[in-house]
């Protein structure tokens, strides 16, 4: 005897041209199938919602197929396993997987590598930090500054959307290494904390003067590193300011994900040549056979206090369209997690 | 008894806005001094010009200070010692080194480092080769290809300014490493050049037509690595077709150097995240070390035949502001020289 539970879902109906609204969503609920063998079914509690998010939902070549019209948008997430026919995922564990943004996500066993499903460890970090430092957004972070930015201590680095999923990872493994660390974030909360909470030596309040006196006063050695999450004139004020041999790490363009007009290229980039640097793209899933051991140095920074997070959780499944947009405007303050059930 | 030598110096007047004219440029005689222990005069043959040069007379920040206003204009040449009180370099011997828009330069002993001055071997190249393949045109090529690009055997190299001085070595290099190698350049003749004499693969000129449809054709595997000489559209058009993993080497943007109005970033670079591409400045100066290595392995190409190359001389020093701008409006092919002396 089971009951049909129903699953509502949040699918991809049109193709944003800029910020996506509710008519790009489409609502959707159908009621789960019975499992096979193989099949585990997990309960979404919480979905991360990321600035990539917005690229998936273009057409057109990029790291990974965009998401198909009419799909279950794509989103990460931490779930409890609510039903299973397979023998490696029991009832009542937490795991973390590629969910959608819906209630329910039925994993057939074919489907298990793809979805990334694995369990975690409620011990190591909570199921949001299970998003954040622990999540994708650390990942990214850790094998962005560790492996594409190869920092020294001593150095300068300097991470735009410091206050963010990525950006606080990227500052405090920097102070870890031992470089002077700057955050870019915008408005006096976020700078207050970065500094004072994750103890970055300084933060530029992009919203309250040019990025560039910022630099000029904060980064007196100039800048080795720079972890670039926003693109657009930051990325190119930025460039002015660089070291012999930096290092720039394209993690995103945040600034020009809704743009209606062509993206704007980093006029400075003969900067690159002046300072014999280098400009280096990185995507995440590159470095997942690594993810067990960065994940378990992060958790230790966690457990030894060394390393602190912050997630800022909104509530309900059907506030996601709105809750995405938090991303774009500034509203997020640290990873912006929507919570879906308890 | 020594004869009062009149020494014609080409002098930076005034910075230009745009293209160079003749009122930028000051012509000035004056005797030369006589000479003191330690000094070497050197009568200039052959003058490099180059589009760094441009950037030269610009003011501000670069990777060497700009020329001075009044000061003779830098330049790279082979000359002939003429006089000497120092034992090292005896009357007749022919050399390298900084020697500047003019018929003489008097090195002193404190200068000879700053200057460069080496004696060539005319076994191995002729005085011309000596500032094409054997010079910074060819060391810039070299390290820019094997150091920045680091070619494997079966990629696709596209080098733009193909049949330049720096192109012209790349492409051969690159062939010579066992890569694909697709020049970009302006025109038949240059393009033929490159395919039929240098051993290019192709060559997409990209007066004919748009350079995206070249790139699909000749490049059906990608780009691997793309040497960039030139910036602007080109660049911007080659990043949409870079495979995973690709280098892209920024030597110059000849394109960018004379306009009054912003440089123009590349609006595709993006694609360096979603390809995980790295895009590395280089400045050729850094490798100075090595340049007798590379010398030694290019004459041994030029004496084999494995390699090419094709200097295009301008006789007379007064053309200088005339001849400089073969550079930028593409009427030089091959490496371009200014001929001062016999």
């Amino acid at each position: 005897m089971t009951t049909t539970l129903v699953n509502h879902q949040i699918r991809l109906a049109a193709r944003p041209v800029g910020l996506p609204t509710r008519a790009n969503w489409r609502f959707t609920s159908e009621p789960l199938p019975e499992l096979v063998d193989g099949d585990v079914l997990v309960q979404t509690l919480y979905l991360s919602l990321d600035p990539a998010m917005r690229g998936w939902m273009n057409e057109g070549r990029s790291y990974i197929p965009p998401v198909g019209i009419d799909e279950v948008m794509r989103a990460g997430g931490i779930g409890r396993v609510v039903a299973s026919r397979n023998p490696d995922f029991a009832v009542g564990e937490h795991v973390s997987a590629g969910l959608g943004v819906q209630e329910y996500a039925l994993i057939h066993a074919a489907e298990l590598k793809r979805s990334g499903l694995f369990k975690i460890d409620l011990a190591a970090g909570t199921p949001t930090q299970w998003l954040n430092v622990l999540g994708m957004p650390g990942m990214t972070g850790y094998f962005g500054l560790m492996d594409v930015g190869q920092p020294k201590a001593g150095e300068t680095v300097v991470v735009s959307g410091a206050a963010g999923a990525v950006g606080q990872t990227v500052g405090q493994l920097a102070k870890i290494v031992g470089c002077r660390v700057v955050g870019i974030a915008g408005g006096t909360a976020k700078c207050s904390w970065v500094v004072e909470e994750l103890g970055f030596d300084a933060c530029i309040d992009y919203k309250a003067g040019p990025v560039r006196d910022g630099l000029k006063q904060h980064c007196p050695n100039g800048v080795d590193i720079y972890f670039d999450n926003v693109g657009g004139e930051i990325l190119d004020t930025v460039l002015t300011r660089i070291n012999r041999k930096a290092r720039i790490v394209i993690c995103g363009a945040i600034s020009q994900y809704n743009n209606t007009t062509p993206v704007k290229g980093p006029a400075n980039y003969l900067s690159l040549l002046v300072n014999r640097a280098r400009m280096e793209g990185m995507v995440v899933f590159d470095y997942a056979d690594r993810y067990p051991q960065a994940i378990a140095e992060l958790a230790g920074y966690l457990r030894t206090g060394r390393m602190k997070s912050k997630e800022m959780v909104v509530s309900g499944l059907d506030t996601f369209p709105e809750t995405l947009l938090k991303l774009f405007n500034g509203e997020n303050f640290g990873k912006l997690v929507l919570k879906v059930a308890d």
